[in-house]
């Protein structure tokens, strides 16, 4: 590691740019040996494993139960359904030999678990006194993406997919929307990251599923993120898959499933919903630090070595504290922790400690500094990570309203789409229009939103050519 | 599901039919639809969840942190230590294709992890500043086993792999030391498995490694299991890769290099050490369930809903509990829990509540139930749940002492092999010998145990035709 950190490009300059010295740094990746393939490094993978610790949680208070499925999917398996194999099969990595020997069947390595949670559920499953199955799975997948760009689409990443099987189409509907509602709830209380909550366009749903929901995210560029998706499938894979179960009145009657899932992108998430020009800030409640203690000039001052160990005993009851004891300047600890995106770090210095104080500074408003007395540390230490929280979740609620605007004609549309908002039209859903939309503008439908103030009736599609009349509202933004 | 449970065969009759057939029930596995590999349900996954937990913990406070390498090791990779590809080459599923294109290289499935690290540290390390890395990965492997048996050899399984790089040789061989100390100290902690610690012979070591060591436990039958292994590979992948760091003369010098692991194996493991004729029994720290309150004659008696949730609310507190409030018969949820292996189960039934009791059943003791007021339960759990610790780990020490024998001569070592005991013996550690014996016997060298209250000097082998002398005991068995 070097002594000097990084520059990191202007956000204003260079966005893309801005992105990746702020991934390359801060502890977070570094590039896998394989194209479009990435390490996570402590401090990225330690935001997904206190992802995984609380939506677990969540997961677990909804009845569901981790389990783990093999990563290879033989190719007889995988052709079942139609649909599901044309929307993923450009993408399959295929293993067919091992060592020099060549496999009688070809074997994809997952892009998602579907066909063998179907196979799994198809074996499981005998009459309706076994459903729901509630299931939830963390695992590793791999689709491979032309393009990719670092947690947002590599051609490996993190994920947890739940899959359920339910006796009664509402019940699984109903917990289709419950989960794509505890993604919102879990980006807005873990992640501060507001999204709008909707549905797919048919043009954009998963491919195999009835209906899918979205959580969307804005970027601080004014780009879309899709950042956690819920499927409805209706009995398209029972069907397929020939899961069945005998229901009350003893007839055979095919399972109604969901699936949904959110992946390592959240940390592309919250990096650029949060980021700034010093790096990333991390939401304290996935921080795997949340409080640095600096020691600072402590050879001149025996005190400052006291003092900061025992803020770190104290501390490290109730957070996730790391103390910097070693002999670096000031200023390099300062930025090392910064980059890092820890939320808060408390410096201990002789000139503070002669009037018995230290000086906190939060990760989101650096130029703030403020002096507190050594006692009151633990108490205040609580509140001032809630209201970083708050802060960076109330800057970002603000940014997305005040870039999404309503359009009703096509003229508007485009000028708003090339300011990079967020722009909510009148819209049929037509695949023909969704595909003009995307050529002209490089825009994509990215959800019918749950909840609008503005409830429309049989108005005009905004695209002028076409012919049809809509009641709907359609989120259009360019995406990640 | 079906309402009644599967019969187990005897362990005294077929032990690798009872180990089948408890593997099966218990809501531990399921098989995948490739050969060779595993669903692991709820309850296994559950187990592996908590010793992640668990190690997790012991990790950290060793400075160890968790990082996530890629899946796939492109060939020219993999190619650089020869002895390292030599080992696994025929075991590597080979991924060729993306879709119907070939690659222009093969990328192979890791099997383990060592040339990604090296990869990594290479890129990573600068000076002595840098070093230690201790880092850890949670991951999926894959070795394309010839024979396979649920948990002990699949195809693919689940691991953790620590990657640790030093400036200095002394540092790096005490680490590797230190972290088979640690596997065998949370087997017997967490797991209540007892096991040999020692070092593997030239012959039995990883492929790679300079040395290997290993922690040997007895399964029920008498069969070694080999548990967790810690290697030092000195400068050989450090070598390979060009691992460098500037040390204190500004000198360019090779790393020191440490890999170390356990496995889903370990669920096995705890079967076969632990396990009866009534399924499996799992260790009170791991166990997903560690109590289940079963609601018995409820619909008699309005009290015994009450009362049982009133325990389900109070042990949930500091416990893992779960309510069976079904209306299934009694045997039937005795039965269920048991061949789930839930180490205490207390029956709340309306008989019992006339005195004020209800019932606590060990599952390492089913016969002897235990009569207990209502109001001493809570003080009673966690003392109860120790004492169920001890006593599978003090029974699974005594079968170990007394399977355990010292031999001189072939012909002694070779009945005593025949019966399936640890049978420890003056060797020579020749590859020749080691052959011999495993042709002969079925025996392998499990290892070198660390301390000895015999040690030897300059003795006989014990293979007659062997001229070689010896100063080492090495303990031989049957394994899995």
């Amino acid at each position: 590691m070097k002594k000097e950190l990084d520059k990191i490009t202007p956000l204003e300059k260079d966005f893309a740019k801005w992105y990746t010295d702020v991934v390359k740094n801060g502890n977070l990746i570094a590039y896998g040996p394989t194209k479009g393939t990435l390490i996570f490094k402590p401090n990225s993978y330690g935001i997904w494993e206190l992802i995984q610790e609380n939506l677990n949680k969540i997961f677990k208070s909804k009845g569901v139960q981790n389990v783990y499925l093999p990563l290879l999917i033989p190719e007889s398996l995988f052709a079942l359904e139609k649909e599901h194999v044309e929307g993923f099969n450009p993408e399959l990595a295929t293993v067919t030999h091992v060592g020099d020997r060549e496999l009688h069947e070809k074997l994809y390595i997952r892009p998602t678990s579907e066909v063998l949670f179907a196979d799994f559920f198809k074996n499981s499953i005998n009459s309706y006194n076994d459903l729901p199955l509630l299931y939830n799975q963390w695992a590793n997948v791999l689709r491979w993406e032309k393009t990719t760009n670092p947690f947002l689409r590599s051609r490996e990443f993190l994920w947890q997919e739940g899959h359920t099987a339910h006796s009664d189409p509402l019940e699984a509907r109903k917990f289709t929307r419950t989960m794509i509602n505890t993604y919102a709830k879990f980006l807005k209380n873990y992640l501060a990251i507001p999204t709008i909550v909707g549905k797919k366009t048919p043009h954009e749903k998963f491919a195999g599923a009835c209906s899918t929901y979205t959580i969307e995210a804005m970027m601080k560029d004014g780009k879309a993120l899709q950042s956690g998706t819920s499927h409805y499938f209706a009995q398209n894979f029972s069907k397929a898959y020939n899961i069945t179960f005998k229901n009350k009145n003893n007839e055979e009657e095919f399972v109604y499933q969901t699936s949904w899932g959110v992946t390592t992108r959240l940390i592309g998430a919250l990096i650029m919903t949060h980021g700034d020009n010093r790096g990333i800030i991390i939401p304290p409640k996935v921080a795997p630090v949340q409080i640095d203690i600096l020691e600072l000039f402590a050879k001149k001052s025996p005190i400052v070595s006291e003092v900061a160990q025992q803020l770190k005993l104290e501390l490290s009851r109730k957070f996730r504290v790391r103390l910097d004891n070693t002999d670096k300047n000031p200023g390099y600890k300062a930025a090392n922790s910064e980059i890092q995106g820890v939320p808060l770090r408390i410096e201990v210095g002789p000139r503070d400690l002669e009037q018995g104080m230290v000086t906190l500074v939060r990760r989101d408003d650096v130029e703030n500094k403020i002096l507190v007395k050594v006692e009151e540390v633990k108490n205040i230490v609580a509140k001032t990570l809630d209201d970083i929280h708050n802060s960076l979740y109330n800057a970002a609620e603000k940014r997305l309203e005040e870039r999404t605007v309503f359009v009703y004609n096509y003229e508007d549309f485009k000028k708003e789409i090339a300011e990079q908002k967020f722009v909510i039209a009148p819209f049929c859903c037509s695949d023909f229009a969704e595909e003009k939309i995307k050529e002209e503008t490089g825009a994509t439908a990215r959800c019918i939103p749950k909840t609008l103030d503005k409830p429309l009736k049989n108005i005009d599609c905004l695209i002028p050519t076409c012919q049809n009349k809509t009641n709907r509202y359609v989120v259009f933004a360019k995406a990640y």
